[in-house]
């Protein structure tokens, strides 16, 4: 196998875990959620930053935000766009657009509403898987005025 | 030299990279800034999240949000909190909380204004030096309400 076609198989697998990751949360399924993020050896380095959140560190104070986010979040449905892959060594970096579908009320009933953020997802290879080392999603405020030239 | 301090060592070049990246947005110059930012084979992958912004791809791109950025910041400074590093082979990755003063006004003579972010800085290793491949900040807009046990 060329060095090329182990790149893409890398490639393919982080964005196999990346996508793991957010069916977990669509899917509010927190032993899921728990399987993507990295332990062990690096469990205090996992760090998380919700949309709009401070910055959350250490892989049991992560997983309590996600279980309190996910008893909030009656519907929750990611598009992601524009994904792309860095990998060197052991560690990743994923950039990806997060185009989010949600319903506003608590019962689940309500209207859905839209919304653009952005995510870097760091991951890290232990024992032969891709596992989320960091997580940064950040609201779109700003819509891009492209620069004077 | 140890494993252990060669560890210390590369973390604290990690530190020392990030730090000449908020002293170059500091002196808003953009030539330090471009220093700052890895080339060359990365040039393509290279990426930027400002403050609310959405996602900027490309050495270029990036640093013509820099120069636009820079001439319309009259005044920044940042005190960065809870820096931690995370160090695999050639790629770090370093989250920390930034805390910003700037001015409002574009002549600068305003009044002084602070506001909490948080970043996620991806370094990687090229020619000897750690360079910045991703920069991901947001702002920090619900303050964390402890969860529920």
């Amino acid at each position: 196998m060329s060095r090329a076609d182990r790149a893409d198989i890398a490639k393919a697998e982080v964005e196999k875990a990346n996508a793991e990751f957010y069916a977990a949360f669509e899917a509010c399924d927190l032993d899921r959620m728990s399987a993507v993020w990295a332990g062990d050896a690096y469990a205090a380095s996992v760090a998380c930053v919700h949309l709009g959140w401070q910055l959350l560190r250490g892989r049991d104070e992560v997983l309590r935000s996600w279980a309190l986010i996910m008893a909030n979040t009656p519907y929750i449905q990611f598009v992601l766009t524009d994904v792309q892959v860095e990998i060197s060594g052991k560690q990743a970096v994923l950039t990806c657009g997060e185009n989010i579908l949600t319903v506003d009320d608590s019962d689940g009933d309500g209207p859905l509403s839209g919304g653009s953020a952005v995510a870097t997802n760091v991951f890290v290879r232990m024992d032969g898987e891709w596992r989320l080392l960091v997580h940064h999603s950040s609201p779109v405020l700003n819509q891009l005025e492209e620069p004077e030239r």
